[in-house]
């Protein structure tokens, strides 16, 4: 299943084909795949060339290790991500290398993150990002040292067949995907002030 | 000029090309390419869906809009990113529509940013980020209303050419780019323990 952006104006295919899914095939990911998407990640931009990212990575074949993260995700997630043969737990790193406080660290753990989606999609694959996580137990059952911060939970796979959700996911999985319209978030030099750029 | 990354493992074109140069070319951009930018920012993925992105846009033509937001850089950055034709500042809403915090605020913002800039890549063009900006200025000249906050300054356009700089930035334009190595941010499911996934 594809559910390409209802795009207003063209973008790139790979943005558009870029979605979140529940449905996933449960054949594994090649290794080095997995190493591309890592890849992607670690060219993104960032502050003072922080590179404040970290992703702790579990395949589905170590048990104890793919258990660990999955066992972080709140009930609703595990139900439809325990079927992703990979998970990942991004981190960001709060201060620069020399203790100063980065205030960009989630921001450019977001922007790493996305380049790793973009490459996951440009792959065949499809991640799915989750907010909903149980952040201290992250912490302490990955041994997330002090000034590391755990960020988000990623599920990432091979696409799946939709028929293998629950009636209630089968639904969310198939409904039109929504945007605020680019005049609800771009405006001129002045906040709320309409930009003539956008008709 | 190009620069893409010396990278270890295969990555899509569009994420190697991506860089992030100082040398802008002064042609405008076309308004229909901005308006992709915005598109390709509207369709990354959010926490809930929340869409806490915001951008303010100004293109050199209108110079009183362009100013506003090239003053708000600090020096050192106004001293090159005066040539390119259009400046952003992106803005996160640090609370959900029903007041809770959103952690991953500004996150999703850099997550939508690096959507923009990859589809800025596709179109020919080059954005170079800047976190290296008066915040509270930005926040009175631009009234940025509370609750959200200055990210960071983009600057995009044509490349340019690097014989424009000053010795010292053309210096750094051709200079090679650096990454830390994937062993370096990426573990299995405890941090700072090696991934059997990377060699």
């Amino acid at each position: 299943m594809e559910k390409p952006a209802d795009s207003q104006y063209q973008i790139h295919d790979l943005l558009r084909r870029r979605w979140s899914p529940r449905a996933f095939d449960d054949r594994p990911i090649e290794p080095e795949k997995l190493r591309s998407l890592f890849e992607a990640a670690r060219w993104a931009p960032s502050s003072n060339n922080g590179q404040p990212w970290g992703f702790l990575v579990a395949v589905k074949e170590n048990k104890s290790e793919y258990d660990r993260l999955l066992n972080c995700l709140v009930e609703g997630n595990q139900q439809w991500a325990s079927r992703a043969p990979v998970l990942l737990l991004s981190v960001a790193m709060l201060q620069f290398e020399d203790g100063s406080v980065n205030r960009h660290a989630l921001h450019d753990t977001g922007m790493a993150t996305e380049n790793l989606v973009i490459q996951a999609t440009a792959l065949g694959l499809v991640a799915h990002l989750m907010a909903g996580f149980r952040i201290d137990q992250a912490r302490a059952d990955c041994q997330i040292p002090e000034g590391y911060e755990p960020v988000a939970m990623i599920a990432i796979g091979y696409p799946g067949d939709p028929a293998q959700l629950s009636d209630r996911l089968r639904a969310r999985e198939v409904q039109p995907r929504v945007r605020k319209s680019v005049t609800e978030f771009v405006y001129s030099a002045r906040w709320g002030q309409p930009s003539s750029l956008l008709p």
